[in-house]
């Protein structure tokens, strides 16, 4: 259970839940000693326990190639593969809701090579089927966190010529998500603003 | 890609994704050498081709616990996690659905013992959001498999006397998925009946 009583509880579990989710990737670190795959589990967690939300966040999937049964199930050989859809999914308001999260070292833009062709299918075919869709994009050295629609995204993605999205396009076209202590990342108000019409 | 073309690739593909998703659990299979799995990985391929509705499973969570970067990041201890939510969700007409798939050998009855506690939380929360939440359930050596929903299969969980659901409550409350050649379970005709209009 994650514990929001304090500031080393969090890291402690942040720790944790990275290792069981088993990312190779490397992370880079907010101004608390975080990442952003941490804050918004940890804003999962919070919007899950007030009842606002039910957001999970899909596990890293794995090939496994060999398993050793004489020790009871151990996995002894295996490797990471490419997520083929997106990092989170879940329901707000009986309304289905997908995006994947990003972060970025740039200051001046968001390179377009972070997000998969795989990636881009999926968050089309949701659209596709009435779902919210969007990118939670974090500028980590400028520790600022951005919801973009998933459309806006895609259609940056499709215009060849364009390899990266322009830091002004998140002021012009994206909502800037508050940082809190609980929850961490206050994204859900802005869901509400840009899809409760809708 | 799975191809629909002919008995052997559906076989072949399914011992496939069976390895990709690390199932550690054993399977029964149907009377043309599928498994419950399998069948439903197919119908939710063939659904999104048709652009019916959009359902991934969750890969199976593994707990990595050692990395040989040496070798390209290969995984070389790691062992299966229990899955703490459901195998399926996705998004039909805008709405968010939840899913577990499970199998029994039994004939009568089938035993509660097969859901996680976890399981049965996680799908209170989805109903609690106004999610469609349910359960497909086959009866394998009767070659049969139902729709429950979510609800009823709560109900009979927390009533703590009852340890198995008889099958004849099946019959009475659960719907009768048709089995095709595409796609393998068709459960997308019941979801409209039972949701299309809440």
């Amino acid at each position: 259970m994650i514990k929001y009583s304090n500031g080393l509880k969090f890291t402690k579990n942040t720790e944790k839940s990275r290792e069981i989710s088993g990312k190779s990737k490397s992370f880079s670190y907010g101004n608390r000693g975080m990442n952003l795959e941490g804050d918004i589990n940890l804003s999962n967690e919070f919007y899950k326990q007030k009842g606002l939300c039910l957001i999970t966040k899909r596990p890293t999937p794995i090939n496994v190639v060999e398993v050793d049964y004489s020790k009871g199930a151990i996995i002894t050989s295996a490797y990471f593969e490419k997520q083929s859809t997106t990092d989170y999914n879940g329901v707000w308001k009986g309304r289905y809701i997908d995006f994947e999260a990003k972060s970025t070292q740039k200051t001046t833009s968001f390179p377009l090579a972070n997000i998969s062709h795989h990636q881009i299918e999926h968050l089309k075919n949701v659209l596709k089927h009435g779902g919210i869709a969007f990118f939670i994009i974090e500028f980590s050295k400028l520790n600022k966190v951005y919801l973009l629609d998933a459309s806006f995204v895609i259609t940056c993605y499709d215009k060849s010529e364009r390899k990266s999205i322009p830091y002004e396009q998140f002021l012009k076209n994206g909502k800037e998500i508050r940082r809190g202590y609980a929850p961490r990342l206050e994204y859900l108000p802005i869901i509400e603003e840009i899809y409760g019409n809708s």
